[in-house]
Order: C-alpha cells, then structure tokens, then sequence
C-alpha cells in the first residue's frame, strides 16, 4: 500500500485524555480514533492489526474443535428475563426498544441467546458435546470508560459456549479451550499468567483468567517465581506454616491505650512489633456477626471468609452495629469476652502467637500477654487472609511475587446455571430428560491489542511483534524528488510486493524526519529505506526492536525480509 | 469437520412464516435460526458462506483501492444531527441512550462517522482522494421485516466511502467501484444488472443499483434485451416515437358519459380504443396545480414529473382540490377551458393524437373528436410516462423486457452533501479551502446470501456455486456400524483434509436416508457416498447441482474433486 493514498493521520503530541501507552500510542499512530467516549473507529492499520490477531485466535479455536457462528447484538429482551439477568445486569446492559415497543438487549455477552439456540436444536446425547464460539461486537455502557480500547463501551470480543452431557466432558473441553488459550496469547507475543479466579456469583466451578502482566492492570496477581502457578490474590490460598514462639504464656494483662487508632500505634506504645498483635474485624456473614482475628501485619481476605461460610453476602460490621454487640468501637475489639451471639474465627497464623496483645472490648484499653487457647477459644482457625509477596507458591514450588494484570481472556465452568433457567434438556441414553452442563470462555479481541501496545513499545512508538505486525516492511523513500531514488524505491516496492510481502511504502512528499518519526511510531517491524546511496542500489535495512541496523544491496533485501520472518 | 459434532439442525418443514425460498432453505438447511423477527443468529454452515462472501468482496475491494477499516454502531447523535438525518432519517433509525443520559444512532449507514472523521484527519489534497469500506453489522428498524436475510433488522453489510478534491476524481474512483461490483456478483455467480436507479433526495449525481434477478424481488428493472442497459423503471427515458394519425382533426363534440368512471368504461362507450383516449390527471407539484396528459393506456411516472419542475414534492391533488379549480372530479377531467391557476403539461405520446376523447370538465360528460393544438394548449411536451414492455431500449440497442430484482448493491455520487453539512473541507494546491466531494458504495452481505439461494436451490434444497459452498466435498459414510466402511470413510476424510479440501463428514448414526436427504438440503457441491462397495474401495461420486454420478475408485478422488474446482 502506498503510504500517500492510506489513511494513516499520526500526532505529535498526545491525546489530552490519554493516560496509558497504548492509547497514547494506539491513537497518535494513527491505529484508532475515537467517536465518543469509550467508542473507536479502527482506521486501516489498525484494522489490519485486529484481524491478524482474530486470525490467530480463529486457528487456535478451530484446533479446539471449536465451530464459528455469529449471533446478533439485538437480543429480545425475553431470554434475558428467563435467566434474570434482565434485571440483574445492572446499567452496563444497554437496553433498546423497537418502533413497536419491544425491548431489547444490546448484546453484552450471549449465554442468553446460544443456550436458547441449543435448547431449541439440540435435544440428544448424540448431538453433545458442542463447542461454538463467535467474534463479535460487545456492548457494556462502563461508567467510567477509560484507557482506550481497555476499558470500551463497544468492543470486540471472542466468545465461545461448550455445551456437554456430563461434567467430565465439560473438563475435556476446558482443558482443550485453556491450551488453546495458551496457544493464541503465546503466538501473540505476550507475558501472560493463566490465573486461577473466583467463580462468583454465578455458582460455577473452575474458572481461570488470562492475565496479560502490566504496569497499567487493574487486578493484582500472585504468582510463583519458580512454576507456572498463578493466581488472583484473593484467590490465592496461604500455606505457609508458622512457628510457634518459644515462650510461656504469661498473665493476661488489661493497659490503657487511649486514642491509639492503628495496629501500628499500639504496638508502638506497648513495645511490641505488628506482628505480635491480634488485629480484630467485626464481619456481617450473612446477617450474622463474625469477629475475625488476624495477625496484626495480615489483611482479610473476605472471599476466603465468605467461601468458609459458604455465604451469599459478607461485610464489615457497621460502628453502631459493632459497639451494640461488644460495647466497644472498631479501635478495641478483641476475642476475650465476647457475647454469645458473635462467633469467633481466626486465621491461622494466630495459633502460633504466644503473648500477643488484642483488644481489651472496652474503649481505650488492650490486653497483653494474650495467647489462644490459654485466654480465648475461637470457632475455628482457618487460611483467612491475603497471601503476600515472599509467602511459598501454593503449588510447593518457589516464593509468591505479585504483579499487575490486564485481564485479557476468561474460561470458565458455568455448570447449570444457564441450562437450568432456560430448560436447555437432553435426552441420555436411557431416553431420560437432563439438564445440559455448559462452558463459556471469553477473549477480549480490542483489549488484547492494546495489551500487545503496552508491552511492545519504546520511547518513539510501537514495535509490533511480527506476527501481528499491520505489514511486514515499512519501505521510505527519503527525497520523492530525487528521481534515482524514487525509482529504486518503486521498483522495490513492486518486487515485494509480487513476491507475496506486504509492504507499506511511504511515498510521500514529506521531509526525511517527518518519515522516520512515523515510522518509528507505527512500528513496523522492518524498515528499508531509500536514500543518498540509491544509485549504487544500496539502502538502509533496520529492525524496528532491536534498532540493528545496516546497508545492504537491494538484490539482497528479499533474502533478508524471508530470514526475519521466517 | 465431522458432522456428528456440527451445529447443523436441518428441518423436514417449512418455517411457518417463510414465504420463499431462501428463508426456508436457510433455515431448514441449518444456516440460520431466528432469534426475533428479522434478527438472525449464523450457525456455522452460514458463518462459513458469510466469510467466503465476505472474502470475495474483501479482494476486489482491495483491488479497487479500498482500504479496510472498522467503525462502530453507536454512533454519537451530534453527528447525526449535523446533517439533519437525526429528525428525518425515520423510525429505521434505532436509537439508544447511554447511562448519563447521551443520545446515540445505532448504525443504520456511516455517512455521518466517516465524514467526521475525514474532516478531522484529512485537511489537504495531498491526502485526497481516499477510498475506505468495512465489512460491519447495521441496524434498522423495519416496520415488516420479511423474507428472511432480504429485509432484516440487523444485517451485515459492506459499505465504502470515497473523498475526493474534484468531482473528476469522484467519477475515477466510481468507476472503479462499479467495476468491482460487477466483479464480485460476478464470481458469486449472480445472474445481476447495473441499474440506473434515482438519485433521490440526497442532492447526489449518478447512482447505480446491482440488481439480482429473481421473482421475489421488490423492485420492477427495465432492461433491454440486447444490451447491458437497465434502469428502475421510474427512471428510464422512453425515446418512443409517436407516429401521428393520418386524418383530419374533427370538430370537437361533447357527449353524456354518465356513471362512467375508468379510461375503458369510457372507450368502450364512445366506440374507441384506450390508445385514442386522452387520460388527464391533477397534480400538486411545490403547491402548484399541473394536470397532466397522458395518453389512456399509458401511467404518468410522477419521477419524470418531479425532474421536470425540478420539484422538492409532488403528490396527486385530492379530490376536493381538483374540484375547487376545475368544476368537475375525477373522471371528467380534461384540458379544454382549464382555468388559467392549473398549468397543462403532456406526455410526448399525446401530441401524436388526432380526434381523441378526453373529459369536459363538467361531470359526466366527455368531448370526442379533441386533438392538441387545435382545441388545446399545453406549456409542454414531455417524457413523462412510465416505460413499457416492448418500448425501444434508451441506447438504441434492442427492446424492453420487464424483470424483478432484489437489491444487493448500490454506489452513489453523494457530491458535497455531507461534506458540506459537516464542514468537511481541505486545502487545494493554492491553499484556498474547499469542500471534499464524496462517493458512497453498499453492498447487503447477508442479502446477497439470499439472493445467491434465490438463484441457487432446486426442489431438494440448496445448490452452491462452488466458490462459496460452505464445505467442498461432502462425505456420507452410509452405515457407520459396518466396520469396512467406516474405515473406508475415516481414510478418505483425513486424506481429504490433509490435502486441504474442506469436507464436512457425515458420520452420524442416522439412515441413509435422512442423509442423502440432509445432504441435498445442505447443498455442498460434490457428494462422495461410502457405502456397500467400500469393500472394493469404491464410492459414489455426485454432483449436487446436476445430479450427474459415477462409481470411481477411491484412489480417483483427489483428482476429480480438484478437476472439478480447478
């Protein structure tokens, strides 16, 4: 393609509301523009980007025995309400009504409409498993749409839906779906984690994210330095085992610690480290108060808590709430004298202190010389708390590091859920009705782009790996005045280009600056340019990456172009 | 692909609101399923068919000059009220508000998105022209959607967009386009015409319509039967000559026609054909009342009308009006003592009568023996009436045959309009700002689909043309419980598809019966059966389209499938 007929207009400058890389970059390079907020157009690069990227994704889904299909962004309003996600959506499901009043969907996601498909074409053992995926337009009405193609409110999406006879062909599938979900971020370049995640509310059983690592994520993962153990940090369980101190259990002691706020204040105070505090939280499990006892340095983990109590809804106590269980204030809770009707649960690096202190439940004051099982008794100890950074990898192997996440891919075991609501049934062999059990496994086709950005760029633009590059060579011609180097540069242009490369060739009537600043920004991974020594048939040939760069004769360029991209 | 794990649920019966064939074809055969009306989900087999459309159109738009890119379908209402499209676009229109309350136009068209983003891209001729499309799914609310893919709600479509700095590069880059269009319904195997269709309301110049022959088309084309010449009939000349009568004009002469309503109550009273009667009707063209002549067996084309007085509105005057100026109501209207507010104008053929009958102006009564010059005057002569059956084609070469015709494509002059609206200007050679002149190019992906069904099916089902047939080859192992034969079948299918043909397997426990059955409905252009000579290694070999078959040796295969896709 020639550059002087492309639509292909780069900035200087940043977008006033650009805050990351990618956008930045995404946008000043002339990949996407915006139309409102969160909404992009995908000008020519960048479209060739996204199908390059939707090609990979669509190999690799073919290899899991996936089929393609397509549903439609309208969805009528019916099928939502059979699962009841109509009204539980929240205001990211945009809605819409036609001329004659009918509401509809705009499709967020489409378990709705597939699991009415299935339910309506399939009916026997003999049709199952299936396993369709489609790439497809999404629409979520984010309320804070932000970082460009990372958080839209229009973006693109793969999704695929498995649906199954039994919950051992539901694992077969995951387990195909997650390798290939291995494939299509490894073909793309990207450091990436598979993470295990938490099911919700959606009462599924095994899920994972694909998490792209970043600076800019928005989640936290823990991650083993030695193995490929990942996991979201509220998800990761703590294994570490802890010494009990050796030391007898002194007498209680009650102190006064007036207007101490913090952990930190009173430990300061009472000549002890953090470590050595029982920090003491009210929870609401379920309508029922929980006081929860970690150490002092340690945080709650409330989805921990909550799957302990397999509960549908946990929070911290309010003040009022607390003080009328325990006559104290949030600053002076502890395990000693508690009321019948508060139970008590700790985590499980309490057992091993010895001589802690805790709240005295009366303001202003703490105990010392506080041990379990000699001054309280609690319901149970459990792993409650937030694993950390230096914690051993819950897999056995190496120490747990955290980093940020972009979260560009999710498969997950959906079970029943949304069979069940929507009467999706089978027959089994023996002529007798179940209820299908089903899969869905998501990628975010537009995030994964900008995630490829954030981790594929330097200070003058993007370096595009070269397997998604939008074209392989960026040929310039440096002075379109100067005749002898036109003609070398048209000639090599038609040469690649019949010999199956693609190639933008910058023709235009710009000064040689303005050419390598574009070109650097755009980020093609090899770069030809004509220049001073065209009559003698030698030009420049650089790497994008690397910045390796060299002249060579022309005869030579297509040797060099196969060897790169080989 | 093994059909045992295919989505592809077929139907013995017809869906019950499919009135033609390509519904029922497409929905039985297991293309596409109905998620609510005139909003389809694409199993895999019309996913398939889409992408080969798809690609088809990709390359000769390549080929055109186009470049590919992508924008969205929310599309922000302040675009939409630049060019005023936002009030009189209509109820197809679809919109939606955001969260906060922001108005948006689902995409029905791009005009307004693209030329905004042009204006805020593109500022000198040295950018100019440009030509981009997209492949994307629109949305309008039809108030009957109907037959299926040809009139739905949501659809996919291939739009383009052309910038220019002269009209002259406008009509290069038409060319162009119409050229690809031709190519593409061409090499879709489409028995089509480029029609001169109207410009319309939107100020544009040369517009073409690609019209698919078929039956169950909306449109009536006129075209000729020894050229390429066609048009929609409002829109060709009639360049009929009318020979005039060889007789002397009578004194004219009025007589009772009382409870006569039609043209032929009429002749057949007063002893004439319907050629030699004079029809007259009123007109309110801008406000203006025009009665127009035409002669009785001719229809005035209110198009031509409208192009005459270069009107923004023409309609029929009612009946209250038409008596209000002329004394009389509809079925003695005529241009004898017209009062001086009504201007008379006549269609050519008029001006060839001598002696005709036309109405008094006085209800009940007709004049007989009337010819033009001599007991009337009109302001002028015209071409004003609908072409007809057997009228010589407007270029001269052979006669006009009637046809119906599906639209699938359309390229349009647009000119200024939206530029000019938007202010989508550019700087020319001399600095001086000017307004970009634009080309719009649609084609209805999902409607070219039907329409390629419309041409395409016999009684049993569909009959693909063979470069857009969803599978090359389809396999039927006819008893799948008989070992020899599906080994025999399981040998060919992954000889096939290591050799690269694209096979759908049909290896379900099912009756042969039910096979051949689904395979005729499906449609794949060559069927290769294992059945009772697998012992020997032999299959049967079959064209779905005509039906020709043979028994060759399996070692054969490879070769006659590739001389029949050669």
């Amino acid at each position: 393609m020639k550059q002087s007929e492309m639509l292909l207009p780069t900035l200087r400058e940043n977008p006033a509301d650009a805050d990351i890389k990618s956008h930045q970059l995404l946008v000043r390079a002339g990949f996407i523009r915006q139309v409102a907020s969160g909404i992009y157009s995908y000008l020519p690069v960048g479209q060739r980007v996204l199908r390059k990227v939707e090609q990979i994704v669509r190999e690799e889904m073919e290899k899991a025995g996936s089929m393609e299909m397509i549903m439609p962004a309208l969805q009528p309003s019916e099928l939502w309400k059979e699962t009841g996600r109509w009204n539980n959506f929240g205001p990211e499901l945009m809605r819409i009504h036609d001329r004659h009043g009918r509401e509809f969907a705009m499709g967020a996601t489409h378990e709705e409409v597939v699991t009415g498909l299935i339910r309506d074409t399939v009916n026997t053992y003999k049709r199952l498993p299936l396993n369709v995926y489609q790439i497809q337009t999404k629409f979520r009405d984010e309320k804070r749409p932000r970082f460009g193609l990372l958080r839209g409110r229009e973006f693109l999406m793969k999704d695929a839906y498995t649906f199954h006879d039994s919950y051992e062909s539901l694992d077969v599938a995951y387990d195909r779906m997650f390798t290939a979900y291995q494939n299509i971020f490894s073909r793309l370049g990207l450091n990436f984690r598979a993470v295990i995640a938490d099911s919700g509310a959606m009462g599924g059983k095994d899920t994972h994210e694909f998490m792209v690592l970043s600076e800019v994520g928005e989640d936290t993962i823990a991650y083993s330095d030695e193995s490929s153990y990942a996991a979201n940090i509220e998800m990761a369980p703590v294994v570490a085992t802890y010494e009990k101190q050796n030391e007898e259990p002194k007498e209680k002691q009650k102190v006064e610690t007036k207007d101490m706020k913090t952990m930190e204040q009173v430990a300061d105070y009472l000549g002890h480290t953090v470590e050595e505090g029982i920090k003491s939280l009210m929870f609401k499990v379920d309508e029922k108060l929980v006081l929860v006892l970690t150490r002092g340095d340690h945080e709650v983990n409330d989805v921990k808590l909550k799957n302990l109590y397999d509960a549908s809804y946990i929070d911290l106590a309010t003040e009022e709430e607390t003080r009328a269980a325990m006559n104290a204030g949030f600053g002076s809770l502890g395990p000693i004298d508690v009321p019948e009707n508060v139970e008590i649960v700790a985590d499980n690096a309490v057992q091993a202190l010895v001589n802690a202190s805790c709240g005295a439940n009366e303001d202003g004051y703490h105990y010392i010389n506080v041990t379990p099982h000699v001054d309280f008794e609690v319901s149970q100890f459990a792993d409650l708390r937030f694993i950390e950074e230096g914690d051993p990898s819950p897999d056995g192997k190496g120490t747990i590091v955290f980093a940020k996440g972009i979260e560009v891919g999710h498969v997950f075991k959906l079970g029943e859920f949304y069979a069940d609501k929507m009467g999706a049934k089978f027959l089994d062999e023996n002529g007798k009705a179940k209820t299908m059990v089903m899969g869905c496994y998501g990628i975010g086709i537009s995030r994964t782009l900008a995630s490829i950005v954030e981790q594929y760029h330097d200070e003058s633009g993007i370096t595009w790996p070269k397997q998604i590059a939008p074209y392989q060579v960026h040929l310039l011609s440096l002075n379109v005045k100067k005749e002898e180097q036109k003609e070398l540069a048209d000639s090599i242009y038609h040469t690649l280009v019949a010999a199956g490369v693609e190639v933008l060739y910058d023709d235009r009537k710009e000064r040689a600056g303005v050419k390598f600043t574009d070109s650097d920004l755009v980020g093609i991974p090899l770069r030809i340019t004509v220049g001073k020594r065209a009559s003698e048939g030698v030009v420049e040939f650089k790497e994008r990456l690397t910045g390796e760069q060299d002249e060579i004769h022309q005869e030579e360029l297509l040797n060099r172009i196969n060897a790169f991209y080989k």
